[in-house]
């Protein structure tokens, strides 16, 4: 749809336009790479050539930039999977998906890793982002178990239950994809698949502890 | 030991020294609130009314005073725990005590995290220090899991199976003290206890898949 309209604009404005998508993709990887403090409008610019005041005639402020790169990254990782929305404990196998996107798109990951590392400071403009995204992701994973449940496809697990597992996995997701960015010699998508049906296993038969 | 050994010292040969230290917590302190990139040698000299150049000459550089503060680290991260070594099974369980060093330390913790994070980037002057301590941690977990199979206090478990299991053990850990970091309400050594003795239960019945 994005796409769509961007074609559909002429002139100096879709220009601007595509200037203002370079600049974001810019910022995404020097964010990524130096994070959010550490990645400077110079250097950000310097990619694209642009000065530093024309990002902030484009974003305001560094922080404007910092919003139009979440915003960013919010629609790519959407693109990733899951836009089927597979109910229950299929929701958990198609999770993969997510994995083999990251593979792919290694920047998308390094930045929200190190954004999420940077937000550990409670200063930090990235740091509601963050929490929203964590409790969303939450929610939608908790969501999706108890469905599992309901439509018995695992054992009755109780909802403390449910809660703690899905904090487990979501550790798990971001633990070994940051192992895997440091250069660990792994098959990402082949440890959190073995990881996902692990889980699985332990909730088909009720094996979670409280 | 250390502390001994300075306290023997007199003059301005101990005054260096203590000037070294507060510079070193000073850098620690900055590092993990705004990454090794994006904290500045005028900000940590700042906290503790020294000039950059007065930093220059204590460390070389600022990676020196990078050198020092992970040095730093390794001793106090080393002072949390598992001192006694404990065997096997016994280890993971002690395991706990780190999450609690943690919970008291959170400096140390958000140091390590915005490190690794910041390590993603293959340039980083910490990505071969936080790599070995990766390679370090995995190894003595592998042992200690492969010595409870030896011991029969787990099932005959593969060693394919023990990496396996141990990387996402380590997962975890990173996976949900980042999450205690970005504020989620959870009792961080809870969770943690209630995961080990979840893999523990698993290994015992050999429940891993390969």
């Amino acid at each position: 749809m994005a796409d769509e309209a961007t074609a559909q604009i002429r002139g100096p404005y879709r220009k601007g336009v595509e200037r203002r998508e370079q600049i974001i993709r810019s910022a995404s990887d020097v964010f990524g790479e130096l994070g959010y403090i550490g990645g400077s409008l110079r250097t950000i610019g310097d990619r694209v050539g642009a000065s530093p005041a024309t990002l902030i005639q484009y974003f305001g402020s560094k922080e404007g930039l910092l919003a139009a790169v979440l915003e960013d990254w919010t629609k790519q990782q959407s693109r990733s999977s899951l836009a089927d929305d597979p109910p229950g404990l299929a929701y958990f196998r198609a999770l993969i998906t997510v994995t083999e996107f990251h593979v792919e798109h290694r920047g998308l990951l390094e930045l929200f890793i190190t954004m999420a590392a940077e937000a550990t400071n409670p200063g930090h403009p990235a740091r509601q982002f963050i929490q929203r995204r964590y409790d969303t992701v939450l929610a939608k994973c908790i969501g999706k178990l108890r469905e599992a449940v309901d439509r018995g496809e695992v054992a009755p697990i109780t909802d403390e239950q449910i809660a703690a597992e899905v904090r487990i996995l979501i550790a798990v997701l971001d633990g070994v994809e940051l192992q895997w960015l440091l250069g660990a010699d792994i098959d990402l998508p082949a440890v959190v698949s073995r990881h996902l049906e692990q889980s699985i296993a332990n909730w088909k038969t009720g094996r979670t502890l409280s």
